[in-house]
């Protein structure tokens, strides 16, 4: 397929991504996708986003149901799974599954669109160059994603456990790092550019979502998160919602959580289609 | 009754409404009475608010008991209970029980005050002309409220949850409605008029409490909510906290802070009586 | 031992204080050192603080082990304790245990340093005269404090609990005294003098650290206090982590969030001793 | 109506009764019959008891919902809402609510059969004369009963909280009671009579069923019981679980075994009909 | 003091013994004693013993109150704690803390009666010579217990950790060691002599009590154990109730439990006295 | 590969099979072999069975790690994983994963060992022909197993959910189901032939293992398993524990509890060699 921006933005396609064996502590993240999507349609809430948009309305978006990642090479089947969303001209929405999986979604859009803008929600940077010898680990995404050039910029926010070596690949990469104790103004994320969304639950703080691997104080409330996520203004070309762990949940909160977090990236992702219609470039 | 400014400010009777039947989605708000209670009194607390005003004074406040609710009729005896509180002069301080408690109450209070102001912290609109075709449903009263002109002006803080009808709804009826995605001025709460204070306990953010039947997340921290408690100026004529679930609570954290909504209740409707210890008007 | 400006400022030395025999409503805050040890350690973590410093690094910290307290008089073994860690030049950073350690800690340290200023992070003022007839009561530590002038200024950061006669007492000992409703910048806590800062995990709200005795609903986030702990200039000469109670932990959250505390902490208390090298003065 | 044998055993109807004004120490129980349905379509179960009955056969049982006990005198509607079921020629399985049920239950079957033979499973043997001064406590629902003859014999199963007043109350109205220190053999509940099977779910070890009012360790376990309801040989005109409480449940474990009970009490319902056909005489 | 049989059985008294300095793996255990007097005293239970024992009948036992072992040396202060008790001609019935109490314990009671049969519930022998390094271990009690020859006869019940060196201490002293896999009869507990008991609760199952610091599967369920307790005969010269931790419990499951096997106790122990009246001989 | 009763029985190799693909109604229990380990070494416990036997006695077994199954296809990855186990003579233990995994580890094992006997504890019969059109679904292995006659007897235990197409299957490939209902004696369980033991921990009561995507009440206690484990007495070739979901774990019960079935059936394993050091024949 030949490279352009000339992509049409197409419905935002629900896809969910159950794989987390690139985990390095704990697994569990593969078993989010399902839990998102009952929490999603949970009757106790409803189907309008803040921003307006009842996500109800016929043809708003698509589910492309769940990867089947276990029959094959289950890190080798998310890009081909990506790309066929892709081909049938919607924007991928994906739900993790551990952050591992953001490299191969970058890559599938990559050939589609170009000169993306990461804006990324995380506690840590995930550029490692490689985690424990594994270069596909959920620790390094970022850096696969980086030196593959499969993006232009990359906006990083909610960051609390910045060390050396991360801090080094982020100057390298010329990453744009905003630790939790320093976050940019909202503006900040205002671009013309297709943006990619990817968005680690770890970003926010345990108090809010208990139910991640990694559980990191001090982080993102949810109403700082969302601020964020509606003050994006170029047109989005695809996101994922990742690091939901189930097993480390309480009561259930963190699924209905997630569930938040995709309605509002669902509401944003139509929003730019409504209003622009065109086809986004940079 | 004689419909006039001229009811004194009594003392706050804290009045149990045991009532969740017009619940949508879950019951169990009816359990929360004698629970909000006990974490009123837990040795693990004081009895001082952050006014300064110690509750524990004699006669500061009235405990008036809860309501009987199973022997007959239970919506329609919440408009004579809380008569029979406003018959002795006093005000009263609800503890739910569901939404659809707070019609009957303002039905009450309306012959006795006129020009009422309602502060109401949710993090829905609760303006439904029916829910699922129950006109009492607690989604509902301040549909029923502003319809049968009980107020005068409606106040909504916290709303995260709007959607089309409702956003009619809000607009036909004057309401000053406030998302969370842009939330007033402390100052906005300044008012010369009688004052009745609404508190859903899904306000606040689910981090804080879980106990709650819907829970809605980006809403409230419990500071933001004590800060508008306290911001509140004018005489407050009666005041509810509602919808507390036990069912859904973990580790008992919301009946504590349904017990801190509560005391920051009592002191601001304390504190207006001893400084002002004038008739309300407007 | 001659008391002087002249102590210098060696490497902090986490020392244990397993001791809450002084808890007035609910034992357990001596369980908490080695969960807080294990959560540090955690795998799930990582090494660094957000002021860029490795704690991983050889000789950054020592670790002096928990003190033995059931075989003697608990209390009186705690003075002695930090005493043999300041002998070997070392600074202490004690983790409770219940707050009543605070007292016999400043004992010791008052020896070696004076003009302290103590910043103090908590929910209650503990300035009680005596609780329940107990003047070493957890409630009573900085009235303890300031009476025997172990310390020259005293700012409370984060209080939601005062009444009447705390009031009285922090005026009496010209506490600073800042109450969540109205907290200082953070540029208040910039000093020159020796500082002690003494960490109550109550001062966070219990969505934040629900492991604790007393739940006081309307607090510091974590990212609120770790910002005040980075804010913090001056010279430190110890510090304490008190009052985790595991007894009343949700899911391991508030050992996770007391581990996060005491590595910011660890991060300051080593900051200083890297730029200044000097002894501290006032 | 004529009180006779004659009444046809139709197929049974469930019917929820979400009562529990007569508790005595929680509420909660009247939250228990929608969760107890839920469970027993869990799509993790399946539908077939373990007497070889698959209850999805059309019309092997009926689910006559619940009764709407809010409106009016909640009490005093049971008896009107079983004599409903009844007169459709169905035998009321019922879903509490708090034990207090079984009275009026049992005065609407009273009216149909005769010489009624009650399997009461209980930690309690809830014969009070009254409880804090109320005769219709769920303390109390079996004195209501033998006083009116409602019943020809009792048999109580599981008790462990004998006291000297109930004791007596047991030995003046018949009861053949066994504590869970002599249980009968299973032999014991062979009856040609009608037989009422009442189950309180506290009869069940808090290990099993921790969803109760009043947790009594040392009761039966879930093989146990369910061994005694495959005993019971007698045509079976009606039962009731009773006495979950989902605000003390852990896990949702005792919604399950509600379940379970519910199930096999269906299975031994049917199969009576299946086997015999005929009218139950004694 | 002479050493007699001649000591007379007055009534039990509670005496509580926070003390788990001799806890090898968790501590926790002296958070025990006002947990377990709290849930003997919950309103949701009565006060009856399965033995037909009114335990509010006055004067039936004495509540001694908790030892004070945090201002000396606690492990050697529960000695002369007992003797004191002793002294005023009542039974001691210990709520531990850890099973280090026990040795202690036994020491202060072999002063007033000799030929001492333990009947000793646990899922552990504690036999061990010492356990890393301390003889004093939680491990170890009735190692130090028998030999100093504080006891004639030690008839354990439920073991199931059993392992090499512990087989050859159980032999060596003679212990009648019952696994898990191969009880005794309750017969076997029939005796003339003195009897004390001491139950740790994890000789319970998990299931049933899980708030231990070892969690044990394949364990008594708390019918059994009472059904064990009720067996023994002989005159109880004393008993605890050990090992309850409640960092580990689940929803207070185990302070229940724990109460209930202090209930059935007292039962026990107020049974011989009334029964016979006699100094116990053997 | 000749097919011979002639394989040695080396010593137990723990083989993890992290796959649970199969499931059809919750995944997670691939998450169980790392927290199976973990509890099994939890310093909490000891090493030694009740059978005697010391597990840290070196040689006594072989940990083979887990089976990497997420770089391709998982379940055709199974067979060829215990075959390697097989080819270094030691006989498989795995630690699942859902219950499909049960088929290819046989496939694997009846080339090595004919005339197998299966012992099967299970709420289940998991005889589906097929579920939900899945041949290979976790409710199916032993169809496959017992068509492809890679056993000759099949001992089913525990069994509560049998249903018309089970029961008709399991007459048809001849099983010998107990259910819960009617257990058979410890004796039944003697045999001469190769066993395989296949262990799904819903077999257990939900009480005792909640930790389970099925709970379904009224199953074994873990002592009724253990018994049943102690009393095979013919050489086992091979076992498995599965179905252990952490998803659905109350405070980590379950995985204490499968890890105590682990180490019994490693004593039982390993006894079988001590004892006979013959190839098994039947």
């Amino acid at each position: 397929m030949h490279k352009s921006h000339g992509a049409s933005l197409g419905p935002p396609a629900l896809l969910g991504v159950p794989f987390d064996a690139n985990s390095s502590y704990l697994r569990g993240a593969a078993l989010a996708p399902p839990l998102i999507r009952q929490a999603l349609k949970c009757d106790a809430s409803n189907s309008w986003t803040e921003t307006g948009i009842n996500l109800e309305s016929p043809g708003l978006y698509h589910d492309a149901g769940d990867l089947e990642l276990d029959g094959e090479d289950g890190f080798g089947l998310i890009d081909p799974g990506v790309q066929a969303v892709l081909a049938r001209e919607m924007r991928p929405l994906c739900l993790g599954g551990d952050h591992s999986i953001t490299f191969p979604i970058l890559t599938a859009l990559a050939r589609h669109f170009h000169d993306i803008t990461i804006v990324h929600f995380d506690a840590h940077p995930d550029l490692y160059a490689d985690y424990e010898g594994n270069p596909n680990s959920h620790a390094s995404p970022f850096a696969r994603i980086m030196e593959n050039k499969l993006a232009k910029r990359l906006i990083q926010i909610g960051i609390r456990t910045l060390n050396g070596h991360q801090k080094q690949q982020a100057a390298q990469f010329g990453a744009e790092l905003f630790e939790m104790k320093k976050l940019p103004p909202s503006d900040y994320l205002k671009t013309w550019c297709p943006v990619y969304i990817s968005f680690d639950m770890d970003a926010l703080d345990p108090a809010f979502a208990p139910g991640v691997s990694h559980r990191e104080p001090g982080g993102l409330t949810v109403r700082e998160a969302v601020h964020y996520l509606h003050a994006i203004t170029g047109p989005i070309v695809g996101a994922d919602v990742v690091e939901y762990n189930p097993v480390r949940d309480v009561s259930g909160l963190t699924a209905t959580v997630a569930a938040k977090i995709l309605k509002e990236l669902l509401g944003v992702m139509v929003r730019e289609r409504h209003s622009s219609g065109e086809t986004p470039k940079c």
